[in-house]
């Protein structure tokens, strides 16, 4: 592999910085985090800005030696996208056929643009609850019932829609891939596809106890598996859980992984 | 140009589909409309599931007369993608510098992960308003007042930050082009970057009248001046709200788009 740019990744909990941390560690790079706390609001913090003009995380940085100079990359499935055309050319985790590129670009495009806004919906209707000078005291005593009407004509079925409708993809990767007990998004392996995924799949409708009627392995059996060996079982995961856990537990100080060190 | 498949759109009013007729009008393609009626729904008709799993338009369908036989393509971003590599052999709307194409991804990405989110929010926080029988009253009474709330600390700062956003970016294109009188998002000319952002941007943001305060002309000049001569203005623009309005107005019946016919 060519000479290696400095990579920072600016961190921020309660993101989708999993999903960035997940694909370095897959990739086996080194890199630096630098990590901001939410103070408890619902908003990224000020300092983000800095890094980039939107000021949300994942935001990550390159800092080549040569011509590029400094990269400054933000959007998930950009950024995903990004890193796997520069930084595997092995091709661990590209599809080789022209069905599989157009594939996992439709993935990559489908975790935000389709699967994300049921998901985006729910967290800001259980963050952004009126406070009471705006709004009569009546008006928020009724507002978990308001939460459970939105929750029954648009969140849930939405993502009992996508779910199944994931499920269903699985079951013909299966076929295709003549009865393979591990199948994945795209082709025969994990792709971008699955590391796009894995934040709306695994983390957001998998790790939320709200959905757990959604997320039945009776209803769900090989999304519900594929959420374990693709994603929480990976050991690049794991140390990518890891990692935010001694970032919140050591006081969001800046940490530094070097895969090749130990 | 090698043979072109046979091209049809399943649209649906009130979507992303201008998105997609406006790409293939660039593209100077044939095409057949096949459109659907909401119904006076939020939802899509049941009738689009017979063309995608998932029953979302817009859905493109192509049929190759070799092996790769029929592609259905869902999600704007991947389907402006598809079409700009398999049918824009001139590069007309493509990046050709590798910072380009970067750049160009990222607003893909950008359009529906960011800029798309408040919008889709707003749209919803309209239209999924609780019925009387599930939550009292006095509840459905305060509801305009908690609209109010939602755009006060979410909807309207988040718009107003991505709309001074786009216009910084055109800003330093101006600068990088010598000042030019028509500047885009990526390089010199129209590219895919601005097809994407043409929905969220032109049509829902400067076509809403509840964000005049965002896009008065004074805050953003650029950007108001870039919704005119790379959206509104584009005579395959033009052509899209067109047959919009002829599906409409000729009660939804299918519609041939023949580009070289006329």
């Amino acid at each position: 592999m060519p000479s290696q740019p400095e990579i920072t990744l600016y961190w921020l909990e309660s993101t989708r910085c999993i999903r960035i941390l997940w694909l370095l560690n897959e990739l086996g790079l080194d890199y630096t985090i630098v990590p901001y706390d939410k103070k408890g609001s619902v908003m990224a913090p000020k300092e983000l800005y800095q890094h980039h003009p939107l000021g949300k995380a994942p935001i990550l940085e390159l800092k080549y030696d040569d011509e590029r100079g400094n990269i400054t990359l933000v959007e998930s499935g950009h950024i995903i996208n990004y890193m796997l055309k520069w930084f595997d050319l092995e091709k661990k985790f590209i599809p080789v056929t022209e069905e599989g590129e157009r594939s996992m670009d439709y993935f990559l495009h489908f975790a935000e643009g389709t699967m994300q806004p049921p998901l985006t919906y729910q967290f800001y209707l259980t963050r952004l609850i009126p406070e009471s000078k705006q709004l009569p005291e009546s008006f928020r005593e009724n507002y978990a019932k308001y939460q459970e009407y939105i929750d029954e004509v648009y969140t849930f079925p939405k993502l009992e829609e996508y779910s199944l409708y994931l499920e269903k993809l699985l079951r013909e990767q299966k076929e295709k891939n003549g009865g393979a007990e591990k199948v994945y998004f795209v082709e025969d392996k994990l792709t971008g596809a699955d590391l796009a995924l894995g934040f709306e799949a695994a983390t957001s409708l998998f790790g939320n106890p709200l959905y757990r009627h959604i997320t039945d392995p009776k209803r769900v059996p090989l999304l519900a598996s594929w959420v374990k060996y693709a994603v929480f079982d990976r050991p690049a995961y794991k140390e990518a859980v890891e990692a935010e856990k001694s970032i919140v537990d050591g006081g969001f100080k800046v940490l530094k992984i070097d895969q090749h060190g130990h």
